[in-house]
């Protein structure tokens, strides 16, 4: 009868959900029936957990992305070294199924307080800070195969989008062509279920590093004149950012142009737009843009726009090596036109920022570099 | 002949400028002009500059805003030690003039760029780097008594707003109570010129410390059912948010309560917007709030909202120098309330975030604490 009763209850609540949620929290759900089916049957309860360790992340050839491999860990209750990860797993998963039954979202910061609290007669705290919560978050996130935005866990919000493009945001009707000079902030939930693309003119996606940037192309209208949609991420795009430039690459068929620092920095934002992360290898299905393409800057640049050498910035010894690495990138190592390009800088011997154009003119950047690359389709792979 | 050509040319140029950036140019020529006037009648050009200095900042007890006093510095060309800050004044003027003329804004990255050049017949360059130009960009500042916004050059984005009001933002209309989860990006030039406030329904305005707060407030629609608006600054509010709230209090008369973290590092940033800061004492007029009120986090929290002890975060040596310092502001020395709030705080020996609520409830902020603190009109001024 009890059991029954809460059954009634359980389906009256996730009526209000939708699909996607019902999906997750079966997910979550299904973790828990795991625990418990070994648990009744005698047996010691564990879960098992995809590895996310360097070894077990690979790059997909043919996909063109970063994906993880097969290779898992077990957590088991009832060994001392997994008893304390193994209980934190499982809260992070009732914390996130309190979440989604509720209908609510929070930050990372939120879910470790909404989980913190000292374990009843001892003095054990079942977190001892963020840096204790964050990797069992990413577990859950693997482990369940669900985006943390699935989990109802977002990232801070970081980035701005102008253009010809309206969205439906929870509800509210966006025209992204009528935002001002702010432009629409984007929020880290970008999932299908809270924000639907209405209507877009738009023939391609311009994505810029920083603001400052950004704001130029808003100011000169760039998004008018070349009808395009225009986005930032302050710097390397948070998550929402990421699954929304994937989103309109993959929905709109909208090619996605990166115009980036030529520094090792502007090469890594690149590869992780492209191609996904080592560290969120599991969410790169949804977040990289294989078919993502380098308009610039690039080390030819110095002399192409004949800069003053003033605006050079000297390489450091970390840039050096970064590059180096970034070369020997399965996804870059078998690219001429990249291995040319990073062979370049380091020849340099300098990075160029995006605003160093401006020493040529103000404007120098919206009406003449970004236009020449567009009209010669000039881009780097 | 020659003369009045350049004059003509010149109007019709300005023609375009609205009224403020008229007289912001206006002040640049006066001090070209000045300049001018020095040696065409054989005497050393200079220029004065207020000086920044902290034994020039002044708390205003009447106006209850940080406010500079008038001494000033001399800064001369035919000054070994001023020749070459001397020669940066005057470029940063004739950079900023430039933007004004061309109806275009940039950053302070950007207006670097614009006049970083080697100077020619020399290996001297006009900025070594942007720690060179920051200063003097602020020196233009106070000496014209303008508003870096004024001069065309912006902080980077940062802060959203949603809520009952709808701004026109640079000819595009924006009703901030459709703006959906991500809601309107903030930007750093809000002056009247660019922006207007069309209609405005909300009694008042909240300003919460952080973005996850902030979407919190926003996920659970407070702004509605409490008629306000609602703002972020994601941390230290940049200027573009200060002076918009500085408007939003000032023009339309509606109370700004900041809700903060019960930290040093909250206190400080309320300090800032009710009376200013001391490093931009000059700006306090267009951005200092003297009636903002402070609707919490307090050290009293934690025993009237009975919070867990492990949601608690220990003083740093650092968090009670400043807690100390904090005290001892002109402004905070003779308010009892925050002398005790203080106190409290030190003898708590912890701080506390806005977030740690959430150990009560995911909603407890918006649906217990703040309506609470409402109904009973608890502030600290």
């Amino acid at each position: 009868m009890a059991k029954k009763k809460t059954t009634t209850a359980k389906t009256a609540r996730m009526a209000k959900l939708n699909a996607r949620d019902k999906k997750t929290l079966n997910s979550l759900v299904g973790m828990a029936d795991d625990v418990e089916r070994f648990a009744s049957r005698g047996r010691a309860p564990h879960i098992e957990i995809p590895s996310r360790s360097l070894s077990n992340v690979k790059y997909n050839k043919s996909r063109k992305i970063i994906e993880m491999g097969s290779s898992k860990n077990k957590r088991e209750l009832f060994n001392l070294s997994q008893a304390r990860t193994y209980m934190q797993t499982l809260l992070v998963g009732s914390g996130c199924k309190q979440l989604i039954e509720q209908g609510k979202t929070t930050s990372i910061r939120g879910l470790y307080y909404l989980l913190k609290h000292t374990i009843e007669g001892t003095r054990e705290e079942t977190f001892v800070d963020q840096g204790d919560c964050d990797p069992v978050i990413e577990d859950v996130e693997v482990a369940l195969n669900a985006l943390r935005e699935e989990l109802h866990v977002y990232a801070s919000n970081r980035g701005a989008m102008v253009g010809n493009i309206v969205v439906n945001d929870n509800g509210d009707e966006i025209d992204c062509s009528r935002m001002g000079s702010g432009g629409y902030a984007i929020p880290s939930i970008v999932e299908e279920e809270v924000m639907q693309f209405v209507s877009c003119k738009a023939d391609f996606v311009l994505h810029v590093e920083k603001d400052t940037v950004w704001r130029r192309f808003n100011e000169d209208k760039f998004w008018q004149t070349h009808n395009c949609i225009l986005t930032h991420g302050n710097g390397q795009p948070p998550r929402g950012v990421r699954r929304l430039l994937n989103r309109l690459n993959n929905e709109l068929n909208l090619p996605v142009l990166c115009l980036l620092d030529n520094d090792p920095w502007g090469y890594y934002i690149y590869s992780v737009i492209k191609q996904g992360s080592i560290n969120l290898a599991y969410e790169s299905k949804r977040m990289a843009i294989p078919g993502a393409r380098f308009i610039g800057l690039r080390s030819i640049d110095y002399e192409r726009c004949d800069l003053n050498p003033s605006v050079t910035i000297k390489l450091t010894d970390n840039d050096i090596k970064r590059a180096n690495q970034i070369a020997n990138y399965p996804w870059f190592e078998p690219k001429k036109r990249w291995q040319k390009e990073i062979k370049k800088l380091l020849s340099n011997g300098f990075k160029l920022e995006v605003e160093a154009l401006i020493s040529k003119d103000i404007s120098y950047v919206t009406e003449e570099y970004v236009p020449a690359r567009l009209a010669d389709q000039d881009f780097l792979d």
